[in-house]
């Protein structure tokens, strides 16, 4: 009897602790991820690790270039404008989206944000937490992206 | 003793039985909801149920209307086109996309199919697992939608 309460208690744990373990080991990974990772992002752009995947690539049927971001903890675009400005739309995480002169905001899963034609903005991963972030450039016979300079850790960590 | 390895197993398989039914429960939501429900599509233009919400109205900066719809089980559009075309971004769920002419595809979590534009096309969840699916209507000044018949029931469940 005593054998069989021991093994009985002995399984249940292992079956309570495998499970437990499942569910944490869900909250590990890269957030939730709809699209496959996709290729590092070059360092002349980006700080950090940025993944990038294209979704719809630009033409002149629909002139609107989609893709996809999974930027880990800490990494962010350079600042950058678009032609015909861009639209981000946060599918999981937490990160920052930053237009020049305005102050940063934290963008997290369900936000979704609007940069201006030529204005300069930023946009990457909050400090502790990866953001996944979907983004749209419209009007592509207007330009897709212009490179700036990196995002200095003041400005990433700046408060405003 | 007994009174002792009696509680603990309850305690166990109560905890294994919580643990085992969050699981289950996360299965039966509306799929992985990144954002609010919205409301209902009318049934004018949709048969079943058919969530949506707009993420980015249109407007003549971005001339680009996204939304987000959430198919149940056996819902979908009515045929309809779009002056410049659609792009649908599959985020969970399985479902389908038919172009007039074309095969029936079936879409899930992770795939992006277009509709060119002034096609009629349709697209909805399959009859069992419901979708999660982001809209773009690019180049709104060309035109938005325009609604046509409903799916029949011949044609959803058409194997071409």
């Amino acid at each position: 009897m005593k054998t069989f309460f021991i093994a009985a208690i002995t399984s249940l744990a292992l079956l309570t602790s495998s499970c437990m373990e499942n569910k944490s080991e869900n909250k590990e990974t890269e957030l939730q991820a709809i699209f496959p990772k996709g290729e590092l992002g070059p360092k002349e752009n980006f700080t950090g690790n940025a993944w990038n995947i294209g979704l719809v690539a630009n033409d002149t049927m629909y002139n609107t270039l989609v893709g996809n971001v999974y930027f880990e903890p800490g990494a962010r675009s350079n600042w950058h404008t678009h032609g015909a400005g861009q639209i981000l739309i946060i599918t999981d995480g937490v990160g920052y989206h930053q237009i020049k002169g305005q102050p940063k905001q934290t963008i997290k899963k369900g936000d979704v944000v609007k940069c201006p034609p030529n204005v300069m903005h930023w946009h990457g991963a909050s400090p502790d937490t990866g953001m996944q972030q979907m983004f749209i450039v419209p009007n592509t016979e207007k330009g897709i992206v212009q490179w700036l300079h990196p995002v200095t850790d003041e400005e990433y960590n700046n408060a405003k």
